[in-house]
C-alpha cells in the first residue's frame, strides 16, 4: 500500500490485527471428527421449522420484517422467558440482542479494556472468548479450574494481590455452567465465594452460559445473575447451541450502564428485522422448549456413548468425569502421557 | 449507577454516545407518509421469494447455513456481479459483507477518525451516515450540492485550506448517484476532478451507491470506484434498496488495507452463514436482474406520478428537478417560503 494512505488510519487502525476467530471452525469438521470446539450434532438443526416460521414470517409480517426496524420486540421477549428460566427478571434496558454471543464477547472489551488493562479467565476456557479479549490488548490473568468450576479461593489471591499493586481487574470471564472445555460446574458456594467477591473487589463478573439449558441430570443451579442483587454480573446467553450457531443471535443481561455501553459500540444499530422475527417465531408455540427437551435427550445419549467407549478403549489409568449436561467431557492423561502425545 | 461501576469503564465507554439512528425509522411511516427518508414501498418487498430461497437453502445446504461459518462465498459472488456492472472487478480481499451499508458506515470512523479529525460531507446529505460520523467525534465540514452533484471547486478551496493549516482530512463522504436527499447525480466532469483531488490531497473518498441500479433513463455514469486507478475510494453498497433493507445486508468495496481495518473493528466476525445463503439465494437464477428491472418500473411510475402532482398542486414558482432515478425528488421553495413554514 501507499504510505500517503496509512497516515489516514486513526492510532487504532493503525496495525492490523486479525478478526477473531470463530468463522473458520466449521471448516476442519469434514476432515476429522474434531473435539476441540463446541460443534453441535448438524441433524439436530430444526431445518424444516426454520423455514416454516420463515415462510409464515413473510406471509404474516413480512411488511416490517423487511423493513428498516429495531431488534424484534418478540424476540426481546423470547430471551426475557429464556432469563426468567435462569432465575433472573430481566427487562428490555437490561437486553442487549446481538448478533450471536461472539459478538457481545467482542464487545466487551470495547467498553472495559484499554490496551494493558487486566483481564481475568479461566484456565482452560473457550478461546474464542479469550483471542477477543487478548486481540483488544487485555493482560490476562488465568485461574486454574477443577471438577467444581473455578478455583475462588486462587481468585481471591490474585484479587488481593492486585488491590495491593493498584490495579483494578475489568473483568472476570466465566463459564459456570458445563464449562467449555472442562465439562464441569461452578458449585453452588463457589458461585456464593465469587459473587462475594466481586462486590468486594468492585469487578464486573461475565457469565458466559452457552450451555446452560443442556442438562442431562439434576436440578440446574441458579446463575450467577439470579444471585447477584448489586448488579456486577453480565450473564451472556445464545441461541447456538439450542437452535442452530448459523442463525448468528445471541444476546447479554445486566446492568443497563453496561448494556448501553455495549450497544453504543455496535455499529449495525440493532438485530436485522427479518432475522429476529424468524428466530422469534420459531421459538413460539412451545417449539423451542420441545426442542430443547429433544437436545437434552440425544446428547445425554451421545454423552453416555462416549463415556462408554472411553470406559472400554482408554487405559484405566485416565481419568473421566462424567459432565452434567453440555458438550464437553473432561479426560486427564496419566503423566507422563501427554495429549499432544495421544495426538 | 454506582461510582464504582464507571470507573472500570475504558475511557472511550465512560460516555454514553446515543446508538446510530437508522432503526427507529420505519416507526415513523404509519403515522404520516414520510418523505424524510430513503423508504421503499413495502409491496415490492420480494416476500414469496424470500420464502422459497430460505426453504431451498435450508433442505440443500442447511447443514453448513446453521453451523459456524465466514460469510458464504456465493453472496461475496453476487457482489461481484453486482460491482462488475458497476465497471469493477473486484477480488475477495476488496470486499466486506456486512450487516447493512450502515454498519460498513459506522465501521468508518473507527478506522479513520480520531475526535476532532475532519471529515468532509455534502450538504445536504444522509443523516444516517453523518450522524456516525459526529458521534465518533469527526470534526464535519460540508461541500454544497447543486444539480450536478458536489461543488468540487469549492471542494477544492476547502482542500487547499485545510493543507495550508496541516490537517489532513480523514475521508470524504459523497453520494454521487440519484443524491438522498438532492436526487442529483454527480456530472461525468466533476466525478474526474473529484477523483483528481482525493489522489493530489491524498483522501480517501467514500462512494455510497445505494440507488445505484434504480435508474429511470440513461446510461449509468462509472462509478468513482471503477473511475478511480490509485485505490482512494472505497465503494459503498447495500441490498436495503433492491432487496429489501430488513434483510440487512451491505458491502464495502475498495483496497485491501482498508477493508482488512474495517473487518477488524467488526466485532462478530463475518455476515451470518444463514442469512448470507438465503440472500444469495434470492438472487441467483437472474431473480435480482428481474426484480431491479420490477423495482426500476415502479419506482418510475412513482416518480411520475409524484411529478405531476408537484405540477398540478405546488405554486408555479416551486422549482423541481426530476431525477434520473432512485427515491428523492428536490423541490425548492421560493423565498420566504420555508420548509418548516411549509410543514
Amino acid at each position: 500500500m501507499r504510505p500517503l494512505l496509512e497516515t489516514l488510519f486513526a492510532r487504532r487502525a493503525q496495525a492490523v490485527i486479525p478478526p477473531p476467530v470463530g468463522a473458520e471452525i466449521a471448516g476442519a469438521v469434514p476432515v476429522v471428527t474434531s473435539f476441540t470446539f463446541g460443534l453441535a450434532d448438524p441433524r439436530l438443526f430444526p431445518k424444516a421449522d426454520l423455514a416454516r416460521a420463515t415462510a409464515e414470517v413473510l406471509a404474516e409480517d413480512g411488511d416490517a420484517a423487511l423493513n428498516y426496524g429495531g431488534t424484534f420486540a418478540g424476540l426481546i421477549e423470547v430471551v426475557q422467558q429464556l432469563m426468567r428460566a435462569r432465575g433472573v427478571e430481566a427487562q428490555p434496558e437490561n437486553l442487549l440482542i446481538g448478533y450471536g454471543s461472539g459478538q457481545i464477547l467482542g464487545l466487551l472489551p470495547q467498553v472495559f479494556v484499554e490496551p494493558g488493562d487486566v483481564v481475568i479467565v479461566e484456565g482452560p476456557t473457550f478461546m474464542g472468548a479469550v483471542s477477543r479479549f487478548a486481540a483488544a490488548g487485555a493482560r490476562l490473568i488465568s485461574i486454574p479450574v477443577d471438577g467444581e468450576g473455578m478455583v475462588v479461593d486462587r481468585l481471591e489471591e490474585v484479587l488481593r494481590e492486585l488491590a495491593r499493586q493498584g490495579i483494578p481487574p475489568r473483568f472476570i470471564y466465566t463459564i459456570p455452567t458445563f464449562h467449555n472445555p472442562r465439562g464441569c460446574t461452578l458449585s453452588w458456594p463457589r458461585r456464593q465465594k465469587l459473587l462475594q467477591l466481586a462486590a468486594e473487589y468492585s469487578v464486573v463478573v461475565v457469565e458466559d452460559e452457552a450451555y446452560y439449558d443442556l442438562r442431562f441430570v439434576g436440578d440446574p443451579l441458579p446463575s450467577l445473575a439470579a444471585l447477584d442483587k448489586e448488579g456486577w454480573v453480565l450473564h451472556v446467553g445464545t441461541f447456538s447451541k439450542i437452535v442452530a450457531p448459523g442463525v448468528r443471535v445471541g444476546w447479554a443481561c445486566g446492568h443497563p450502564e453496561i448494556i448501553r455501553r455495549l450497544e453504543m459500540f455496535r455499529s449495525e444499530g440493532s438485530l436485522g428485522p427479518f432475522l429476529g422475527r424468524v428466530v422469534a417465531r420459531y421459538c413460539g408455540e412451545g417449539r423451542l422448549e420441545s426442542h430443547i427437551q429433544l437436545l437434552i435427550r440425544r446428547y445425554r445419549e451421545k454423552c453416555h456413548l462416549m463415556l462408554e467407549a472411553i470406559a472400554q478403549c482408554f487405559p484405566p489409568e485416565v481419568k473421566v468425569e462424567a459432565p452434567g449436561g453440555g458438550f464437553f467431557i473432561w479426560c486427564e492423561l496419566p503423566p507422563p502421557l501427554s495429549a499432544n502425545t495421544l495426538l
